[in-house]
């Protein structure tokens, strides 16, 4: 198998020894992340990492998942927020593209129902509107907590929606949730079929659990390729060797950036339909790396803000500030080696003279030289960088994608020295809007 | 007509005689725009002040979307990228939703064909397969320039595509650039329809253009009311009056904070549904802001870097980057006093005691909590924000939206010192991309 090359060397503009201090200082921690894939299981908090060798799991979710997927499922509903629909979502969206939804013929569509939004909801009624065989969906509600505002919510209003309208709609609800969970009870009591998460595992490392693999094996996702990609990468990204190990040397170049005063981390994604694995990795470094305390209970208020571009697109948007503007950013390109490309601009123009030098060439030539060319600016101009090179946009590659930045999230962790696992302030306004519901 | 509300006197955490003196010294400026908009035309660079009262523009638009514009149409498939597409991507989506690609019978549907992927353009081209009708599709390709690559590009692959599979297709395509421009010439030759803009309008200024107009007229949007919120806004964001004039209070903000080194803006919308307005206006801050050279040509490096956040779906992402994170970003809340809330949550739960309070509750109910909770976690943690409270979500209030920011954009232009006009750097990698296609 073909992995994701990671090149840095004469672009991300550190110093070779700084970076070889880095990588060794973290050496101790690599040794303790090879004893807990060596242990297996869920109990350390890095558990997330055993999760792509779970057969039982797999088992389970292509068992239910064949159950549920006969000939005539046209939607999936996935009822969940953060880190419970974002790996879904960004796989999903890597592999059918952004016009997923619109497309006739390519079954079944996912919908994703997260915020509370009334117009999202009663569009996502309108659309399940001409369902009549309860066998033509699945609701898919994912909580880890079983608590989650949002998902309750919208689950309640949808599923009272269609409990009048299909009937035997109650087989046609899947929840996953943590085991032992209030949701876990309660869904055993109405007989809803139920997948578990390992407690250890957070949401936004859950993608290679149920939460990620059962609505994508509904969808035909290919997920033994999926978490295929991501044990191979496991294996390169928990390697001492800097050359070999993408996770340790992207941890690595954002932590010192980070130290010398660049704290906004841009992913700049060269496939549009890669787009929402940008929401989806920018949760990760969110959550994990955003802590007002150190491990030592100090307060330090740090973090890295990550956003995510799209190519070309953004170079219509903030080419002129990256560019141009403060060098406060270090981006990390993601680009795919070999990519499907039957499209080519016609040798006759209607337009010629317009765009020199287009004509007859294939898309991803005209891509490859804008590409290129950014690359070039940035040297130009001093503006630091890394380049990911995945092999291609299947499911083994993005499995791959998906491991080596859950990898490179730990790693940043301990050199930013704080928890990666936890998110305590998200409850300094979870309890205010209890307060206010409760009024 | 009621306008925007901007509240930030208690919440904005900057000194209000600081705020004063910055928004006094835009009064010689403010001078200038009001002697812009008295002059009318589009002479100055601020020319697209004077769009939304440019009665002959509107007309035109109106007359070409009626002509086009048969009950017929299924889909306008808009061929732009950057300043030629995101204005009436924000809009559509803010009226339409998220979903509005899958929806039956909601038509006509708007694809956007911006960059060079050749997975989108397919897509489009399935899409568009069962178009038998020319009269079912109109093509609208925006290029100020009339030279962007990637615009030219597209058009050419998808047009040749149709040109074989429907009669007449050249009757269904209309052309948006700027007056004598080569793609002008070009498309009057071949015949097509051309609609103009004026030349000192830059992209990221030109909603209320042909650009933004004519595609969104044709989706049945109500542009009299765009526009019409657009002049009402004009009128408020000219004022000298600090205390009615929003664009001077959020430029004076943000500048304010800049200057005390917060250089990230985070425009966090509680509508998931305005998440494109939100890439609208991280243009129109990256392009007009982002500067190598100050106004004295001496390199200064200046800039704002937006992000955009969504609620309620960020905060199971970013929030708790947001809340423990460093201080280094001023968050504008963006929300609507009204929305079409007919969801309800349903008395008797399903899952009853996971989540407490929430059964009988509207959507709306629920969010309200969620935001004044998240504002209450900002002021506990001193962490400065602003919001703007737009009447709702129709048509004026978009209009007003987008003409309060681009307004905004100019005043900040004045305080950075900057030509909020110009996009220089962009150049750095277009020639570059330009060397390599010529290979």
């Amino acid at each position: 198998m073909e992995l994701i090359k990671f090149n840095y060397k004469d672009t991300a503009l550190l110093d070779e020894g700084e970076v070889a201090e880095a990588a060794s200082s973290l050496s101790g921690y690599i040794g303790h992340l090879n004893e807990v894939t060596k242990a297996g299981g869920y109990d350390s908090r890095e558990a997330s990492l055993n999760l792509p060798f779970d057969e039982d799991t797999l088992a389970k979710v292509k068992t239910l998942a064949s159950a549920k997927k006969i000939d005539k499922l046209k939607y999936i509903v996935v009822v969940g927020i953060g880190g419970s629909n974002l790996g879904a979502m960004a796989v999903y969206e890597a592999l059918f593209g952004t016009l997923h939804t619109v497309l006739d013929g390519e079954a079944p569509k996912m919908l994703f129902l997260d915020t509370n939004n009334p117009k999202l909801l009663l569009d996502i009624k309108n659309t399940l509107s001409g369902v009549e065989d309860k066998e033509e969906l699945l609701i898919n509600v994912i909580s880890k907590s079983g608590g989650t505002t949002e998902t309750i919510v919208n689950f309640e209003a949808l599923y009272a929606y269609l409990k009048e309208n299909i009937k035997g709609i109650e087989d046609r609800v899947v929840v996953t949730t943590d085991i032992g969970s209030k949701l876990y009870h309660k869904a055993e009591e109405v007989g809803f079929d139920i997948l578990e998460v390992p407690k250890n595992v957070g949401g936004r490392f859950s993608v290679f659990s149920a939460v990620g693999l059962f609505p994508l094996a509904l969808a035909g996702v290919n997920v033994e390729a999926l978490v295929l990609g991501a044990r191979k990468e496991r294996d390169a990204c928990l390697s001492e060797d800097l050359e070999k190990n993408p996770a340790l040397a992207s941890a690595v170049l954002i932590h010192l950036h980070h130290k010398h005063g660049i704290s906004i981390q841009n992913s700049f994604f060269f496939h549009s339909q890669l787009e929402t694995v940008g929401k989806w990795y920018r949760q990760l470094v969110g959550e994990s790396l955003g802590k007002q305390h150190n491990k030592q209970g100090n307060e330090v208020r740090v973090g890295i803000t990550p956003i995510t571009s799209v190519g070309s697109t953004d170079l219509h948007s903030m080419a002129q500030l990256f560019l141009g503007g403060p060098k406060d950013k270090f981006t990390t390109f993601i680009s795919a080696k070999t990519v499907e490309d039957k499209v080519l601009v016609p040798n006759k123009l209607v337009f010629d003279g317009l765009v020199d030098d287009i004509s007859g060439k294939s898309f991803s030539d005209v891509m490859g030289a804008i590409y290129e060319g950014v690359k070039k600016a940035y040297e130009h101009n001093k503006i630091p960088y890394a380049e990911a090179v995945l092999p291609d946009l299947h499911e083994t590659s993005l499995g791959q994608f998906l491991q080596f930045k859950m990898i490179e999230m730990m790693f940043l962790g301990e050199l930013l020295n704080v928890n990666a696992f936890d998110q305590p302030n998200v409850e300094d306004y979870k309890k205010e809007t209890k307060k206010l519901l409760s009024v």
